[in-house]
């Protein structure tokens, strides 16, 4: 069963926005079972939606659109697919009350007419109600195929995806089952990854397909599988899991958790072990504070942390002391050890860790040059710090020593 | 001019990537008066690979690939876009002493051959040379229409978009000159903003186009415009805002800069009026800190944060009194205010901005609902808060307070 996602917008083809919704619909039709075969952003363009359902419907059996379903006059999904389908707008009782009630609880006022516009619907489509917004998601029925057009606001596409169109797509086709593990490893570049497995990779069955996925000094593993008995492929995976994981063992932290990496790892043992983090950043500034707070549950292990950007604030607020700032600079080991000895006992936590360094593009408060950056762990026994040299690209030096951080706080937390 | 901006790779299909490298394709394409025409999606699959190349070609006049460069056995871009031109691989020697170069500088010991074979490039291509990595870019002319062949490694891929495509493409072809503007626009809905410059919409020229772009609570609105005279296209497009500004002024905050929004007007102003920012987090965790560091020039205005996320934190660290938190609960305007109040005095800072909120899902430390938000501006003369309900989706709700905070210290900044 393949499927394709159109994602309609002009934003997205000058690059203002960044599609984050195929990614996310591609994850849930795997789940369920269904490939997808390819996603294609187009613009609000008439001509060029219809081409694309056409072309769409010959490549595959599930087409899901997202975007261009909002009030405004560049927004024409609606009447093109009401085109394709040579169709005509009704309007939908339902789909006006939902208005009404958002529009009376959220907005106030008058309901405006492009609106109360919002409840007219393709005669032949299934109304997919949206209680999070005034546009209605739409279902098409055509022969075996099916067409879904969803609104392109995230979170409202999200809930309309997860408990309206995978629940149908379950009911109306025979699924088979697609199964993905995600091994966790640091250390190790890609090539020297694929020269150790090499053996093992040449001897994976047909239906298991490997991917290498490098990101920053981070690499993913990921197992693909696809058949229609479950519990076969399973044990299938398993079986080839348990081949390679004693050629990587020294570089492999863990398995990657559906919607997370190497934070929610940390995460999972601290709350297992009842221990607590603490966290001093400079220069990646709040980012790594957020690897752990954007997940649920941070509160059973994360105290809290620091940005301590300035050098006064790593003096005021940390304690770190002006003789070692000076001796040492600012970007220094030192200075790293402090603020991670000095954040664990501000937030009283078991482990707590601590950068500093230059993120560039100019020289800071340090001679430091543009990329350096330090990494201080400690815990109630010690504190040790690393120096890395993370090339002079800013916002990948801040991503770079997120995951090296990561990476020591895995390593620190296993240890113990 | 039309391009298309193929992407390749397993992981965007079953989505455990995210696609960035097409939005940042389509922006340098944009600059230079390249509109892209669609971007498509595919699957490290050699007949799917051929068959997109087909289409493409037939639709536009540039088409970039990225993606299926590496050196391992899932990546075969090279040698189906040597089949599609009927073309076959030859040892490029520069290419070999660029991957030699890297090998010695960054990994050491002996080059496999994995990686010896990544200097081998299909004899038609002009190799564009990838001093970050040890794939090389690839570009082939074909009659009046371009292929370029790019690493799937987003800054890999970044520096030979910008340092050799762009130069390469603007060389070859008379481009047209493509303008946008986009107006930051905070506190009112799509529709309700629609409705209030209607008749200015209905009344602009059919060469400049307008795009809502909708974002839990904040709002931009884009005009575009293109043409051959760039200073006729300029002044249409001023004498268009010169009309729309009167009807939206007062919420209208600024015009967004080519690479962030309220964040970087903030980081302007405070720049040019040489004060400085705390911040004091708790329910958006880091978030907003980072909103701020990831951009260069942040230490000029930026002293720091702390993200005090246990009620303990908020008393030892931020000082805020056990007695406040007891009568009004963590999640208060008492509680953000005294963040605030107490950052700004701890950080030695002109203004002082702080969260504390229930993102969910379930209760914290406090009884407030899920989705309740408080945020506290502080300045030398005094502090204020206000309350928000932003819903009971986890990473919305952290992302809205996100924007409301951005939005209230907007206001402050610019009130002073």
């Amino acid at each position: 069963m393949l499927a394709e996602i159109i994602t309609i917008g002009d934003e997205l083809l000058i690059g203002q926005v960044i599609d984050t919704n195929s990614a996310f619909i591609a994850k849930q039709l795997n789940k369920i079972g269904v490939s997808v075969y390819q996603v294609t952003s187009i613009q609000d363009d008439k001509d060029h939606i219809l081409k694309a359902l056409k072309e769409a419907e010959i490549r595959v059996d599930i087409i899901i659109l997202t975007g261009g379903l909002g009030p405004t006059k560049d927004d024409i999904t609606k009447k093109t697919i009401a085109k394709y389908f040579d169709d005509t707008l009704v309007k939908d009782e339902s789909v006006l009350d939902n208005i009404e009630h958002l529009w009376k609880n959220y907005v106030g006022g008058k309901l405006l007419q492009v609106n109360i516009d919002q409840s007219l619907v393709p005669s032949k489509s299934t109304v997919l109600m949206n209680k999070l917004g005034t546009a209605p998601g739409m279902w098409f029925d055509k022969d075996d195929k099916t067409f879904v057009s969803l609104p392109g606001v995230p979170y409202e596409m999200g809930a309309l995806i997860e408990y309206k169109v995978i629940p149908k797509l379950k009911e109306k086709y025979s699924l088979p089952f697609i199964l993905h593990k995600t091994l966790l490893i640091y250390g190790i570049g890609e090539s020297a990854l694929a020269a150790r497995i090499e053996a093992w990779e040449d001897a994976l069955p047909e239906y298991i397909r490997l991917a290498y996925l490098p990101n920053l000094g981070k690499m993913r593993l990921r197992l693909s599988a696809k058949g229609f008995d479950e519990g076969q492929l399973k044990a299938s995976v398993d079986k080839e899991i348990d081949k390679v994981l004693p050629l990587i063992q020294d570089k492999f932290f863990g398995f990657e958790d559906e919607e997370g990496s190497a934070e929610i790892i940390i995460a999972k043992q601290l709350t297992k072990l009842g221990k607590t983090l603490a966290i001093a950043e400079s220069c990646t500034g709040g980012n790594l504070a957020e690897q752990f707070t954007k997940n649920s549950g941070a509160s059973a292990y994360f105290n809290g942390g620091v940005v301590t950007y300035s050098t006064q604030s790593k003096m005021n607020v940390l304690g770190v002391s002006k003789e070692v700032i000076n001796e040492y600079s600012v970007v220094s080991g030192q200075v790293a050890e402090s603020m991670a000895s000095n954040s664990l006992k501000l937030f009283n936590s078991d482990f707590a860790v601590a950068t500093t360094g230059n993120a560039g593009p100019s020289k800071g408060e340090s001679d430091a040059e543009v990329g350096t950056v330090f990494i201080g762990i400690a815990n109630k026994n010690g504190v040790y710090s690393e120096k890395f040299n993370l090339g002079n690209h800013r916002i990948k030096v801040i991503n770079k020593a997120v995951n090296k951080a990561l990476e020591m706080l895995l390593k620190e937390i296993f240890k113990n």
